[in-house]
Order: C-alpha cells, then structure tokens, then sequence
C-alpha cells in the first residue's frame, strides 16, 4: 500500500458493525498511522480491545479526538449532537470530521452548528451493512464493491473531500456526490421504506396470531423468512433512521399505501386481468435487477 | 434405491419450476418406471423433452394420464377445472391425483367433483421454489429439507396419502399433514402476503420516479433488493394464489395496513420511545430465527 499512510491519526466514535468494520480496513490497509477506538457502551469498548481492532481504546470521547486528524462518526444519529458538544473544544485546528449515517440532512444539522473554525466537514453514507450488530459482527471486506455518498456542503473543503474519498475506494467502495435532500429521497425509497415495511410485516405476524408463532417460523421459506432477516437490524439505528427522514419516508409511506389498496382492490373484485397486468409490470423491473 | 419404483407410471401436468424439479427428482432416485410430462406450452414441452426430463413428453392431457398411477397437477390454480375436465374421463380406475398448489381448499373445489369413482386425491403443497420459472430452471435438489403440506380430503385413502408421503420425502422434504383451511390462514401470513407486499414496493419504486428507476436500481443493496428478487416471481402463480387464497389474504392486508398505520404515526409524531419498543420487539422474532 501508500509508503505514507491517508492519515496520521484516525479516531472512530461508535464500534458498532460499520465502525469495527472501518476499524479493520485501516488497519488491514495501514490507512492511519496511530487509530483510537472510542464508544460510551463498556462492553463495546471491551470488545474492541480483546480483537485487537485499535491502537488505542478509550471511553472519554474528548481525549480521543485531540490528536486526531480525522474524527469519524459511527454512531446512531441521534448522538451526533452530544457527541459534537463534547468534542469540539478538543478537536486540531484543521481536522476533518465525517460520517456513516444514512440520513445526510439532519446529520448536517447536527454537526454543522458545533464546527469549530478550520475544522472540515464531508457527510458520509456508505451504503453497506448486513443485520448483524455490535464489534464482532464486522469485517473488513463488508464494504467491498458497494457504494459510499458523499453530501458535501460549504464546510467541506476539496481536500478533505479527496481523503475521505480516498478512505472509502481503500475499502473497496465506488463513490459518489450527492446532494443531501436528494440523498435522503432517494434512499427512503430504497432502503428506508424497505426496511420500515420489513419491520412491519414481521410485527404483524408477531401480533396476529400469538399462539401459532412458532409455525411462522416452521414455514417462514415460503417467503416470510427474507423479511424476518431484515427485521433483525439493530432497531435504535432504524428508529434513529426512520425519525430523521420522516418527510421523505412519511411520503414513500402515502405511496405505498395507495398502491397496496389498488392491488387489494383488484384482489376483491376477482379482477385477474388488472393483477396480471400489474404483477407482470413489477416482475419486469426484478428482473431488470439481475 | 428401492428395487421397486414408488409408482408405475406418472404423469406430471405442467413443467414449470416445480414440475421439472419434481420430474429430475424421479429420474434421479428412479420412483417411476415411466414418466411421462405434458404441458399446454410447446416451448415447454420442447425445453423438457431437450433436458430428457421425461421419458415421453405429449401436448396432449388426455392421453398422457390414460395408463398413469400417478397424476401431479403442477400448473397455476386456475387451470386447475379446465385440466380435470379434460383428463377426468382417461383416468385409471385407482389412479391418484395429487397437486401442488399454495392454496389447498380453492383447489380441493376445483378438483373434487371432477374425480370419477375408484380415482384417490391427496392434495399437496412442497414449500419450495426460487424467483426463477420454466424448466430449465428446476434442478433436482430444489425440495431437500423444506416442509411439504399435504391436506386430506375424505377422498384420501390411506395408502394413497403414504405413497404421496413417500413421494416428498424422496425428494428431501419434512412431510406434515394439515387441515385445508388452516394452511391457507398460515400460508397467507407466511407466504402470500410477503409476496403481495414484495411486488407492492417494487410497483411503488416504479411509479414514483421514472426517472429515477436507475438510481433505485443502482442503489438497491440498501434494502431494496430483497424485494425485487422476491417480486421477480412468476406473475401468473402469484395473480392466481392472490386471487384463490383472497379472503385470508385481505385479511392478513388489513392487520398489515393497520400496523403501518401505528408506526407511520409513532414516526410522524417523532414518538421514539413507542418506536424503539416496537422495532425492538419485531427484532427479537427475527433474531428467534436463527
């Protein structure tokens, strides 16, 4: 790899599964040369030091990123604001901060109104995971061959954008710019929305009948089973996600909802004509996935 | 194997995936001295005859049941009336007619009053498929350890529901009988109404943006994905399952509306509290999955 690592001193809040995963690919590709591992759940931290993932593990936040060039947060959303209170007396003048949520606006809003003078910003989204939580659950190739969204704003200064950029193409990403309202439209419909409807059918079946959950489960192959495993991601993430791309996902939510009385609609008449037409239409577009 | 066959002679009725799945299952542990395969489509019948699925491949129904022991229905639903109106009176005497349909009392109507005297039924239903059709899609493994549901009727005599019994669990399946009605309740929360939610989303993305319909698909992996493989399913089965099993499903489609309808509103009010229990509790039925 780079005889000079990307940066001197990496710091990651939040070990979670991106985090961890993060965590190995700068120390498979040598990316930093010091990295601090820093995250409020004990447990996690104790975690992070038994794989050996950092150089440094620490519980206090504020010491964690003082010597780092680069902060990155891997945390649910909702604690972007308290993280940024409490780190940014003690950030280096020109450190760049950075993200992996999945919702851009609202992470804009949090962190922006705590960036100190000189300290760089480029809003992150790498679009990659799997249902698994916590530090153990990461790897380093979980990125590989996926995209990261970049949302750049005032705050992010093109050099900055180059070594975040360069961080993610390390892991194995293609990345891209984006615009943070268009952003967060796009992935309600590709990935919040999917993940709110998988949640809800799953707690549908939960609800429906108390005393033949254990069929479900028995005969969850005839399709139940795909959306179980979606619903088995870390739900203080998805809450975070869901609340912070309400107008965009409340709106996907309005559509999705007319669509489904239409198909039930057609369902009561007996019309087959329309259901056929309807479900061949959609077939084609799975189909156009392969 | 046995050094007798299961049966003398079968005849499927249809080679989509199931049907030539099945048909690669017998020539596989040899559980027929003949099979022949007859289907309506002449590609079909050509593809089968091509991948020397059958030993005699017919367009004609009446003729390929007339010397048959067994009869497997394996074409959509609705074809179901039209089939035994025309095999109905070549049938052998002590022939048995079984199926594989995903809804079991729509088809125990469509198939009852056709069954000339001395002819047993013993309806079935293997849980097991991929989004893929047709036959070159089938392979022999398909079945190996799912469930297959069989649904006795007072025209099931013993001997005929061991031979089907002995049937599926050559093809690797867990063999479970169940009452007509109680399958389709289960398979409308298990299996139907993820499909019908599946091909829902997918419609929704392709109306909401047209032209964005490459992004959604560039960016699938968020989510989207599992969705559009599901709903890459064969639209005439799943019009006819919908259409068959329509009053359990709609019933299972307004709990579904009902729930979302909760979580829309814990969103839209920002209640993260009723949020995070309610995903935290769905989650711990898929990690149950396991």
């Amino acid at each position: 790899m780079a005889t000079q690592p990307l940066f001197n001193r990496i710091t990651l809040i939040g070990a979670g599964l991106i985090g961890s995963s993060l965590a190995r690919v700068i120390q498979t590709h040598q990316l930093a040369s010091q990295l601090t591992v820093t995250d409020e759940q004990s447990d996690v931290l104790d975690k992070v030091g038994s794989l050996a993932l950092a150089d440094e593990v620490t519980p206090d936040a504020a010491q964690a990123v003082q010597e780092a060039d680069l902060v990155m947060l891997c945390t649910p959303l909702s604690a972007y604001g308290t993280i940024m209170q409490t780190i940014a007396p003690h950030l280096k003048p020109d450190a760049v901060i950075s993200d992996v949520g999945s919702v851009k606006a609202s992470a804009i809003d949090a962190i922006t109104p705590h960036l100190p003078a000189g300290v760089h910003f480029v809003p992150g989204h790498p679009i990659a995971g799997t249902e698994k939580s916590g530090p153990a659950a990461g790897f380093a190739t979980l990125f590989q061959n996926h995209w990261c969204i970049l949302t750049p704003t005032t705050h992010s200064a093109p050099e900055a954008i180059e070594k975040i950029t360069a961080l993610w193409q390390a892991a194995g990403m293609r990345v891209e710019k984006m615009n943070a309202e268009h952003h967060d439209r796009t992935f309600a419909l590709t990935s919040h929305l999917p993940h709110l409807i998988a949640y809800n059918l799953v707690g549908t079946a939960l609800d429906f009948e108390k005393n033949t959950q254990q069929e479900v489960i028995k005969f969850s192959a005839g399709g139940f089973r795909d959306f179980t495993r979606i619903a088995a991601s870390n739900p203080i993430m998805w809450r975070d996600i869901f609340l912070q791309n309400r107008d965009a996902l409340l709106e996907m939510v309005e559509h999705f909802k007319q669509d489904l009385n239409q198909l039930s609609t057609a369902i009561r008449d007996g019309d087959a004509e329309t259901l056929e037409k309807q479900l061949t239409r959609i077939q084609a577009l799975g189909l156009a996935k392969d």
